[in-house]
């Protein structure tokens, strides 16, 4: 059988700052055919995230980084082409870490096998992929929200922030995001049900806070780091939880992260600060993605997908994260 | 019955920077008689810590700052020489917020009454009172160390960091503790027990952190703050635990504090960074008191006490603990 043509993204320069088009080389090769175990995979989306950035690093990460030369890691979602692996066959939707690339050639077992015919394809690497369970796990299990809590989010606009605050709803939690532009702000207290939202491009963020949550902040779901994780440690409640899921903010830095000044809120609140990884909780996807599902059936938790058309503008596509830009989770059909 | 004299330090001025002698009044009054459910306490050794820095200050925290024209809050161990409370009779030895003075009238209740007969006064401010409790609570439930498990402890000479070294390796843990100056080194290695000692003053931190934690740090027990906080940030192992005890090295700062740049650690480890404060723990101090004086019997645990004598000396002898001039707790002889 004559292979599929396979464009793809390799990385060839590790990034200083933000990612440069000349960070990557973008080649065509015929696609690797499968060998025992494997399967062929003609990717449909690719998801494009924040922790993509710190991949490119060299350096120990909680996961290894792209070596030089590599295809760019990327989850995404496709249909099998060709299998030698037992229990996949053409035409199975899968979702896995397919990279940045056309056809996908990998280990079945490292791929999840999906039932198509219950959502839009992109919504496996949306709301029921790895931005859904971040937000399930991280809010549920390490912010641990009780009914009536103040939950404050950032980056609320975004792929994880958005499903973080509408969990927190669902919880009976009093929700406030941060998110920049009034745009975004109107989107997820008009369309998404948060209680307040704070535009952090034009509030003053400490001043929000105070007016927004009076109360206080007992869980603080942090995407962005930097400036706003400080002013949320300065209004946060006794034993509060601060889920410290990314720090957008930082990932471009060529100068030392900022770390947070108001750390010392930690120490008079007896509050706690914790990080989380997803794939810690790759055992209980089923459950999250079972609840979120649900949820969105009943109409209580919508998700908005940034799709952008065409894998030649990964590099481009994928800055919009990092400019503020992108409005939902940023996929790239491929 | 004539009121004996009562010499005494009243906060006049909020101290900035380091405190200074001008920051109080040091005066003699005639000590208050006590009033119905008081008592009245020849007050014998005072407790000198490093959080009564922040007690000076203006503004919210864990304990309402002393107000200027008040007695120095302490906490103290002395003698009842009158008594018009229930249950407290002249002689009685009792412990609590006697402040800097020599005779401190003072609601019983909120005074502890301590055996004087098992083991010397000082004792009862230092490893059997509240240097003794946020060692044994913040570590062994705010830490929680396992054994095999690698504990790291600043101000490991200090009356709690010395206490936290101990009990960890009653735990069965790896300990290793970072002092300043050969001496305190030699003495936590030597005297205490510990596995290792880092003297910050002329080592490199991350480099003997390399050395003596081979394993990397499973706790983290921070009396200090600042850059060893980052130090031993960049090498927590998975799920690590960072107790927050203290930022000594941040208390005097007159600019902002120094965040932790490392603490995207917390992220890459899924591990916590936790606030601590002893007083959260009052319902079991009779749990942790009777533990710490068991090992104290055993002869497994070690308590060192820097008594001053001379309550006319309290500003210049506070300073000893920013200056890392004291060698274990802290005391003040009245």
């Amino acid at each position: 059988m004559s292979q599929p043509e396979n464009r793809q993204f390799r990385l060839i320069r590790r990034p200083v700052g933000h990612v440069k088009r000349e960070d990557f080389e973008f080649r065509t090769e015929p696609a690797r055919a499968p060998e025992h175990g494997e399967i062929m995979v003609g990717v449909e989306y690719l998801s494009l995230d924040p922790a993509m950035r710190g991949w490119m690093n060299e350096g120990k990460s909680y996961i290894a980084p792209v070596k030089l030369g590599d295809v760019m890691r990327a989850g995404g979602v496709g249909t099998i082409i060709e299998s030698k692996a037992d229990g996949f066959v053409p035409g199975d939707v899968v979702t896995g870490a397919l990279g940045i690339q056309t056809v996908a050639t990998l280990a079945a077992k490292d791929c999840i096998k999906v039932d198509a015919s219950l959502a839009p394809k992109p919504l496996f690497i949306s709301a029921l992929g790895m931005p859904g369970m971040t937000a399930y796990f991280g809010l549920l299990v390490v912010g641990e929200p009780k009914s009536g809590e103040t939950v404050v989010v950032s980056g609320a606009a975004g792929a994880v922030g958005a499903l973080v605050g509408q969990i927190a709803k669902i919880q009976g939690c009093h929700v406030v995001g941060i998110a920049g532009g009034a745009e975004k702000c109107r989107y997820i207290v008009d369309e998404l049900g948060f209680d307040g939202a704070i535009d952090y491009k034009s509030d003053s963020v400490p001043a929000k806070l105070r007016e927004l949550c009076p109360k206080g902040i007992d869980v603080y779901f942090d995407n962005v780091g930097g400036q706003i994780l400080d002013d949320c440690l300065a209004q946060i409640n006794l034993r509060a939880r601060i889920v410290i899921c990314g720090a957008i903010s930082q990932y471009n830095n060529t100068t030392p992260v900022k770390g947070p000044s108001n750390y010392l809120a930690l120490l008079v609140n007896r509050a706690r600060m914790q990080g989380m990884i997803v794939f810690d909780y790759a055992d209980r996807y089923p459950e999250g993605a079972r609840a979120m599902a649900g949820w969105m059936k009943d109409g209580r938790l919508k998700s908005r997908e940034d799709i952008v058309d065409g894998i030649e503008t990964f590099p481009e596509t994928l800055q919009k994260l990092f400019t503020g830009e992108n409005f939902g989770k940023l996929i790239l059909k491929v």
